[in-house]
């Protein structure tokens, strides 16, 4: 089924609009279309508003950058978490990822992306001298790197490194290993490399 | 990474509302949101209001209840068409899908669905009084029943036949066959033996 022609001018743009998000084709578009169009009234505006309002009613926390439904976020409203921590992640779906392991008691600090020459992404795009203000301002006793294990990854690490290092502050990053579960025979080279020479006494292992 | 917690409820609501649509997951979902939240305000709010205005202000054709953003759709609009002719289809898709084709200058009429008792729906769940109204009104010659060749499909058709076979007017069904680029050793053996027992002389398959 093709779809050159449309009978409306007001489906068409539905369709377009769901087909201009990524992994959407418009075959899947117009499935979509067709689904909201079997719905009720009432179902669909919340649909549409939940768009609208996403866009105008979020904040970005002042503090963390971290998404937010108020001006300073959950987390770092939060009494019980440690302040003089510091955990750096790329965006709001690493917070998430992190916070669902419900391992992690300190704050953090969402750059917005990642230095990334091919992509055009230098230092001063990311939240780095607020973290830097950060560190300045006497709270912080510890910055945990938690970017990926890219090329990327591992420039922003660097650049980070250099930045803070000069504070007297403890920088560390997240333990690189074989993922629990995976087999051995199936880790890369380098990961079981790493694994090996930083391989830890037996007991620590008991917690996890 | 799981998705238990969200830092903002505005950012749940707007993944829930994807994660609602057929085939769409939540990590789908997610991701889609995030794409939005990416955009500009402007782009947003108009794929927000390309989905409310969609229900809002879309109408369904008197005539033969094809979408339409009129009261009466384009193609019962259009004087060029052929009015002696209507072609029953069981949904919009189906519509769009014949026009496409370019082959036909009739008229439709959407069903709106199809028979079918495990689901529930009746014959008095289609549109088909309005059909038998316009076959009474005099001015139909011929109508094509092109539903899918399913058991559901077939249930119509015979429905349809004997509430319309009463009247002076011409019923027709699709031609079935091989379909155009398949093997004949992949075809399946009932539709290859209907189309052996339906067999054309030569010379019309060469407008194909």
């Amino acid at each position: 089924m093709g779809f050159n022609e449309f009978p409306s001018r007001l489906l068409e743009n539905a369709v377009n609009e769901f087909a201009s998000l990524p992994g959407i084709g418009r075959k899947t578009a117009f499935r979509l279309v067709m689904n909201l169009l079997k719905r009720d009234h009432e179902e669909v505006r919340r649909f549409g508003e939940s768009i609208i309002k996403l866009h105008s009613e979020i904040h970005y926390c002042k503090v963390c950058n971290n998404i937010s439904d108020t001006e300073i976020c959950n987390i770092c409203n939060d009494d019980k978490r440690d302040k003089n921590i510091i955990c750096v992640v790329e965006s709001i779906q690493d917070v998430m990822a992190i916070e669902n392991t419900r391992q992690y008691k300190g704050l953090y600090h969402v750059l917005g992306g990642i230095i990334s020459p091919i992509d055009g992404i230098g230092p001063s795009d990311l939240k780095i001298d607020s973290l830097e203000d950060k560190v300045k301002g006497g709270a912080v006793k510890e910055i945990i790197f938690a970017l990926s294990t890219t090329m990327e990854g591992d420039t922003t690490n660097y650049y980070l490194f250099r930045r803070l290092s000069k504070y007297d502050i403890s920088l560390t990053t997240l333990a690189r290993g074989v993922a629990i579960g995976d087999e051995l025979e199936y880790t890369d080279e380098i990961t079981l490399g790493r694994a090996i020479n930083n391989r830890n006494p037996y007991h620590q292992q008991s917690n996890l």
